[in-house]
């Protein structure tokens, strides 16, 4: 449809059909077994039955049969036949589940990233869905935050690289295209600083930090052409995102340019009222509105008040004129008015969901976001000798992490399937051991989701699973040991002030330790965890995260070298809970505490190191890779004048491998106090033994902006240092100078 | 002197010494003994004799005797013979060592802290002391961080009143007067915010909490006419403190009316080198001066380099002036010019340092300190039972603090001294079970200062000391246990990642619990600690702090019910070092996890209550008192017109005691998210048995003004929640406006 239609169907529609535009409402209410909904949530909601009808769009329902329906019967109801739009949250994957975003953050690969990003925009479109609520680029830095497996980490150079990959990954170059979604970017702005790592809590930030840290990924996500953007829960310098106008009109929307549909979170606007920034939920809808939101998420705060303030004439109508405008726009864009269903198709279903191709490809995604964090000799797995499988992720089929609601865990591949397929079974066993949690573990508000709490297990039972493992771990010649977290444990509302690896399954760990040295521990993980006592007994430490679909096969593929383990931690593992937050781009002090120093007065902890346990861009291979010093072309930057830094990387191992060679720069003066160190660049490399390469950065003068004391962005003249090498840790330095 | 023999002076002045009079060194070096020092210490700074002998200030040396030869010999080589200014931290005591700070916080009298300033001045003074760097009033939410000892507490309310009490104390209405110093506001500012507890470290804040929160105790201090402030470490808005011209200019001076002298911390201008603020010595120098500190604590970046900015254009002389005469009015104002030997006085150290007035009021000020976190019927001891004192305070005498420098352990009085005195030791008996810290305890870069770290005991001497010791127990009827952290544990550069009783005490007191049930901890700390094991086993528990000289007296007197414990937190006791930081005080958030609630999508963990282990204010009390519901005199506050709200109490039990009625507000919807609970009022209440009063609060206008969305400060109409009530948890709630 053309922009003169669009404005012509926007003013031939009432003002409460356009504010009614601008309400979500959850899909299960328009199920054909749902139709006494009115009686129920709905009414509860203060949504009339004519309202109801004109909802501009629904979230949480896919599967292209019943979308067909909806929309047929919405569309007939509708005064002007405007479609719907449908939304779902497809985070790492519709059906064929790819590893979790951090994840995919380890892997170092944006454009893996946008692979899966489109194989799962396929497997959603042809579902019927038109948006995904993905990808969540929030900057994390604390480890008890349970969202943090939905982040691509702590790094907002890494962070923008995936932003921008998943970005185009899910929309294309035009969404309107066969399967392409209109993906959305959240959460605007910095849910990821919540206060001691509690989900929705405040987030204490300076403008400075939260301009130069925060915004960057959703810059990046708003400039590779995303169609939406969602509000934060959080407060932004005191004020809700969702109705804080600053944020929204000023910095989203006039500073970065966006133009696309602002969405709230989850009944993000009507908690501004929880907040206390609104009074009741008509001021909750004035300040939303103003503030530039354009779809109110599954509450009836928009569709309820709107009306009634354009009639008193408290708010402007040309505000829902533009909001609507906006969401008409992005129904056109996905072709709506001309094919309501878009890429809805059930035969298509059958064909794309989960096939080869993206099964394919998970499995190649969740290896690559391996990391091998320890390995003392024991990996790959010498096929020759007796092995025993120990741990209750050993034959687990939920790997696919809390927030993958499309997934389903029957197509998992697990562990022990896969290793069926390659073991020689007759020196092989695999036992669970025991549960992932203790029967008294309690995981607050979740039984009353239905969800998969973990089936209680009775003290005979458990007895007898943790005897028959022990008795095989001292039978083995080594053991691999699937531990982990709940896959509840990790994902929205779970923060957890103790980030530890469930005591029943550590006492299982110290038992087996008694009995046999040779212990690989595979990692499932949500988060970083506290892994010092697992990183002090193990021989290898697999970290896997939750793999996704095709887990199973990847895992086995990483244990026995079928694949070389490259992937790279895209945040710091502290060392325990008390060095939260930790992150390896931290700002310099007056009183660093350096290597090697024995002072009192350093900033540091008396009772733990500074450094976490494994640091940023950390991460082993089977192989070993020598990395040269530094040399740069010449010594000087200037406005109009790059230089070349670069090492020669050489695999001085056995097997082919790939290191992900990293550049970290640090400007070591400036009107602000800049980070120790931030990555700038990175490059994968893959080498068979013995060979060697160069790998080369360009360093200009754009790389070393940031935002000056003056509020200006752009770089200082002076000394800068920049380290090549394997991970943020890394000593192998270069100096030059920035001249204007 | 007059302000214009004092211009004129000024003018008189060399450029060099007027820059001189910007240095200050340590006092070490100018000792009769330390002539050498030119060869040494003061050469390594890069100060010239020449210099040296005209540094304005020295810092770390007392005694009346040692100040006036310094004093005699500096004026006869310094030019104009200004006298010197002689400086040292006394914190909480100069002899006469009262309660940690933070100790102070807990008994919620300002006053007594007050008097405890005005004694540490009298001993200063006689000692020849001209300014003491205190009081701290930095904020803390942090528990890890070492100096939350040296703060008030977590309330910029209760800091305020704290502060501006300290101030008068140590000053009077006129500093020069007998016995009186100038006290230093310190650090200036949000030095309190370290990320992560780490001492130092990066703050992170917005501005609006930085000025709601953070600054308000700094401008009680200056509103009290504190004759000096003390720039802090960190960085404020990614700008090092003592070269932030923001804000030291705009807010300390300009918004903040601050026109008394302004000190670097420590080396803290240097250190914006290591920071990355400044380019070299000589960039931090100009940085410093144009930001208005006039005093260079123990560097030479002053005097080495701001002559030759002078001289070559770079910076303004007149910016020198400005504070060489800030520096010189403060000498004038103490009198100096006149006398510069001010009070010291060495027949005058004998009679009035550790006097008998000041041990007494150090005792009242520790027994006011003590919060008694829970008592299950063993406290006050029945003095017909047979008792044990079992742990490593039982008779120590290092229970003054890490930062009483000035202050003497020999002259504490421990528990066992003073039980001694009272308990019939027939029945009583003593013993100090381990060692306060293990062998293999690593305090890093301490044992290089030859501070008192642990003595080491074989394992032969410890297995003797614990054995004694649970036999003792077993036979008692109840167990006194004095337990805690090292006093090197807590204070500056000591943050800690684990806020848990050292293990080796851990190990006695569960050891102690299976042979006794009756134990009373008797806990000495300076931060909030992990309490939860305790906490269920203990069946009462005292926490006195770092309680000073009459540590043990005020401890027996506790414990016997001669005194009655009145104190309470000052700053919330977290549930486990996972839940930091964490505060009464904090911002409401959309999804709060309110009583009772099972939900999910709500702001919490899923490990651990949201709630702290004991809250801000809260402490138990011999007796027990009744708080009728809250009755407000009308619901209306309007410009002209306050409301009362008062409560009645009542002790309900047997014995006489003292209870701190505490007033909170909280502004339920407000242009900016306002904090869900905030201390307005308070008021301590001593009352007989059966006695009851009415406690009455005045609630106007002003005290709900805070800092708007606008920028404007000013309070906004709506609904207000108070409580009134023994804790910061209370429910006793009543409900009002505020109108226009």
């Amino acid at each position: 449809m053309k922009r003169e239609d669009l404005k012509a169907l926007l003013e031939d529609m009432s003002l409460q059909e356009k504010v009614d535009q601008m309400m979500q409402l959850m899909g299960v209410f328009y199920l054909d077994d749902a139709e006494g909904v009115l009686t129920g949530p709905a009414r509860q909601l203060g949504v009339g039955e004519e309202d109801f009808w004109m909802a501009g769009s629904i979230l949480g329902t896919y599967g292209a049969e019943q979308l067909m329906a909806i929309q047929r019967k919405y569309m007939e109801k509708q005064p002007h036949h405007i479609p719907m739009l449908f939304m779902m949250d497809v985070i790492h994957g519709m059906k064929t589940i790819f590893p979790m975003p951090l994840a995919q953050g380890a892997t170092f690969e944006p454009e893996l990233s946008g692979k899966c990003a489109s194989a799962a925009a396929k497997e959603a479109a042809v579902s019927g869905l038109h948006v995904t609520f993905s990808p969540m680029v929030d900057l994390v830095r604390d480890a008890r935050w349970g969202r943090v497996m939905e982040s691509t980490g702590e790094d907002p150079y890494l962070n923008g690289l995936f932003a921008k990959a998943q970005v185009e990954g899910f929309q294309g170059d035009d969404m309107g295209k066969p399967y392409k979604v209109c993906s959305c970017v959240k959460h605007f702005a910095a849910y990821g600083g919540a206060q001691a790592g509690r989900d929705y809590n405040t987030v204490e930030l300076s403008e400075h930090t939260l301009r130069e840290f925060y915004l960057p990924s959703y810059k990046a996500g708003i400039d590779a052409g995303v169609g939406m953007v969602m509000t934060s829960f959080n407060t932004v310098n005191g004020i809700p995102a969702s109705t804080n106008r600053w944020l929204m009109r000023d910095i989203l929307r006039g500073e970065m340019g966006f133009d696309g549909v602002l969405i709230s979170d989850f009944s993000a606007i009507l908690e501004t009222v929880a907040h206390g920034h609104s009074e009741d939920e008509a001021d909750a809808a004035k300040k939303a509105l103003e503030a530039g939101v354009d779809i109110d998420m599954m509450t009836s705060v928009y569709a309820a008040n709107l009306c009634r303030l354009v009639e008193e004439g408290t708010v402007s109508e040309a505000l829902i004129d533009e909001s609507v405008m906006r969401i008409l726009e992005l129904k056109n864009k996905l072709g709506l008015f001309e094919n309501p269903y878009k890429d809805a198709n059930s035969e298509e279903e059958k064909t794309i969901i989960l096939c080869d191709e993206h099964r394919k490809l998970a499995r190649e995604a969740a290896g690559k976001s391996f990391v091998l964090l320890k390995n003392e000799g024991l990996l790959p797995i010498d096929m020759g000798k007796k092995a025993a499988f120990v741990g209750p992720y050993t034959n687990c089929k939920e790997i696919i992490s809390s927030w993958a609601v499309t997934g389903d865990t029957s197509a998992c591949v697990t562990i022990e399937e896969a290793a069926k397929e390659v073991f020689d079974l007759t020196r092989t066993s695999f036992h669970q051991g025991c549960q992932i949690l203790a029967n008294d573990y309690h995981l607050t508000g979740f039984g009353n989701l239905g969800e998969s709490v973990p089936k209680e297990l009775s003290e005979e039972e458990q007895k007898k699973m943790f005897e028959e493992a022990l008795t095989a771990a001292k039978e083995a010649d080594l053991v691999v040991m699937p531990l982990g977290e709940h896959f509840l444990q990790s994902g929205e509302a779970t923060s957890r002030a103790m980030i530890d690896i469930p005591e029943i399954q550590m006492n299982l760990f110290r038992e087996v330790a008694k009995v046999n040295d040779n212990i690989v521990v595979v990692l499932f993980n949500g988060r970083p965890l506290d892994l010092r006592e697992i990183s002090k007994t193990a021989k290898a430490i697999l970290d896997v995260w939750f793999p996704g679909t095709e887990g199973g096969h990847a895992i086995v593929d990483a244990l026995t070298g079928k694949i070389n383990p490259s992937g790279k931690l895209p945040m710091s593992f502290p060392y325990c809970v008390g060095q939260v937050p930790v992150h390896y781009n931290e700002y310099a002090t007056g009183r660093p505490n350096l290597e090697g120093m024995q002072e009192r007065f350093k900033s540091k902890y008396i009772d733990i190191p500074n450094e976490p346990l494994y640091p940023f861009g950390y991460g082993l291979s089977y192989t070993n890779f020598e990395i040269s010093p530094v040399t740069i072309s010449k010594d000087i930057v200037t406005d109009g004048q790059s230089i070349k830094a670069s090492v020669t990387v050489k695999n001085i191992g056995q097997v082919e491998g790939t290191e992900v060679i990293q550049l970290y720069i640090q400007d070591v003066a400036a009107s602000v106090v800049r980070p120790v160190k931030e990555l700038k660049g990175f490059e994968k490399v893959k080498l068979c033994p013995n060979e060697e390469k160069q790998v080369e950065f360009t360093i200009d003068e754009p790389m070393l902006r940031f935002l000056r004391a003056d509020g200006t962005v752009g770089s200082d003249e002076g000394k800068f240092r920049i380290w090549i090498g394997s991970n943020s840790d890394t000593k192998n330095e270069a100096v030059f100078n920035c001249r204007k």
